[in-house]
């Protein structure tokens, strides 16, 4: 029987242009993460989670403008996830983690600070407030990972295999939901020479499709580069992107980063830290 | 100056027929518990609690159904408790424990994964949210324990004396209120044989009376199976249960029973666990 | 890294009487709080708190008035504040710190169980639910301290400057803001034989001023007694209070006080702790 608890923060300006409108606001991501667990006679360890995570509201860009809101959230608990795990099995039940939203190179990732950037259309973990409920079965085995969820409420089944192999990694994917538009993804990652890349294709359906790839490359001492680059097949547009981080120690990161698509721009910079 | 945590967790399928429709759900409950107390140079304890509770919500049947809901619901920090005790003494103020829904032997029990079954119609703690105000006091000295409880908020007094002797357990217990139906209670406990059983009879005024007996036997290394009798004098109905539940060790049981009285069935299976 | 948790609860019974209705009722307030650093390599302190209060709500008086409630708030987890610190500097964001609403000896305190008496109108910290999002730095360096908030939402800036000499502290502070009344204020105190004193003058501006004058001194072994003296420049009407305190040890104590001003009388009584 064990009650574990871990953090994450994040704060930083962010530079947002829509193609309509731009605004400035002091992005905030506070959350603990507890575990409680308790391990059975012949192994099987059987637990729940909670996350409880505040953030900024960012509504508007200034005081004179009309939409204008800027607030910190109350931290929520959120919906709880229960799990039982035996050798490479795991069963979870509540607010799962969705099998492509947990898939490994499929997105192109978190962008500088806080630039999460996916064409994946489908559930995922409730990081805040209530949940649908699922469920799910993960199982790695050597190099085999399988992911299979089902999410109960909007009757979406996800699932994934990847396997790795000489330092990389390959896998495939599908869904099929009335609610969610992805059908079918591709991921693979890995390493050639220093730098780490993933790259990812998502068939959307008929809302089309994206094409993604990421670098990130060790410059310097706790200095890190990543480069990113996208495809939106819907509307031909073509995105760019750059992040640098630096390491200062003790899990906590000055990162900032810029990411363009279209008519769209986001840049920002800040601090992030685990503890 | 001490803060404790534990937690509780089950999760597994339920049936249930209410004499017009019948549902499957999954059920799911997780809670943490945290207490956070100190000790005066005299030995009282001085002292608060929260309980931290996501749970499923359970509407409708499948997807198909008009009212269906398939949700599991954020978890509430509730209303807390606070509590002063000294020797035998313990004075609660806030979201207490009320006296005949803390009595022993009252109800029937949680027969199998979930199914909590009691005539008794009261005032209890809250897990989850807001609570009405309420004022405890309990005493135990020896074998024998009283609790006087009042809820400010619904002006209802409950209290009940037990005693315990020669491995029984007898206790009387009574309320007066508005709000509530139960009037007078009666509730006996303890050991024939290799069965442990409790007996209780509620008297609800107006609304009739129940009548419960209950007993678990321990079958086999880490098996116990438990029969549940009631009769309702209102409906003038006889309900009859059974479970089973065989212990995994590191506290942690799979369970599973089933409970009808009049038109209602319900039946269940699944796992349970504290840490 | 490192996640704390510490905690305070009180309770007791407060008289109230505001000139034209009086009331008394049952006084709860708990609450847990928790902060996660970690530390980088340099030595900055990277982190964020939250605080989970429950406490009760306070409307009417006994169960036969119309306004009658008598009922325990859930807890809420707050709007979480993140800091960076680094010797004597600290940069806080989200739900900050105020600079007038910490400032040493500017409010009259808590008289008795739960009284507590101030002249200032600006943003604190919120304890409960969500907040403004604010910028604040504090500096502190020998007997210097310096803190400049700003409250985003509002557009209100607050700050003080106090200095330490011969065991005295002295400060001054303003407010620029169209939402708060209070513009100028001076605080004043330390110790004179032995009684621990703070005196202040906080000037609302339109809105009048106030005159704040308190002391407290140790008359017996574990008691305090304090006394309060206020005058309102608006309404003209001058304040007196008194209290005293029982410490238990353990960070507990029994507490009481009573304060009246103009038509309004407040009374009070019951335990406080720390763990």
């Amino acid at each position: 029987a064990e009650i574990s608890w871990s953090g994450f923060g994040r704060f930083g300006v962010v530079y947002e242009d829509n193609g309509t409108d731009d605004k400035t606001f002091l992005e905030q991501r506070f959350q603990l993460d507890v575990e409680g667990t308790t391990e059975t006679d012949t192994g099987l360890v059987v637990g729940g989670k909670y996350r409880i995570r505040s953030q900024e509201t960012a509504v508007g860009n200034d005081a004179d403008d009309a939409g204008y809101l800027r607030t910190t959230e109350a931290a929520t608990v959120n919906a709880a996830q229960m799990f039982i795990t035996s050798g490479g099995l795991t069963l979870e039940v509540g607010n799962i983690d969705y099998a492509l939203d947990s898939m490994a190179n499929l997105a192109l990732g978190t962008i500088g600070l806080q630039n999460f950037t996916s064409f994946l259309d489908g559930p995922g973990y409730a990081s805040r407030g209530a949940s649908n409920t699922g469920v799910a079965v993960l199982y790695s085995m050597g190099g085999l990972n399988a992911h299979l969820s089902y999410d109960m409420q909007d009757e979406a089944t996800d699932a994934y295999v990847s396997y790795d192999f000489a330092g990389y990694t390959f896998g495939v994917g599908g869904q099929d939901s009335d609610t969610y538009a992805t059908e079918w993804v591709v991921a693979f990652g890995g390493t050639v020479g220093t730098v780490d890349f993933n790259a990812s294709y998502v068939d959307n359906g008929d809302a089309g499709a994206g094409y993604g790839l990421a670098g990130h490359m060790a410059v310097a001492s706790g200095v890190k580069v990543g480069g990113y680059l996208s495809y939106d097949d819907a509307s031909e547009d073509t995105g760019f992107g750059l992040d640098a981080s630096y390491a200062l120690g003790g899990g906590a990161n000055l990162v900032g980063g810029a990411y363009t698509i279209g008519d769209v721009t986001e840049a920002d910079f800040g601090i992030n830290f685990r503890f």
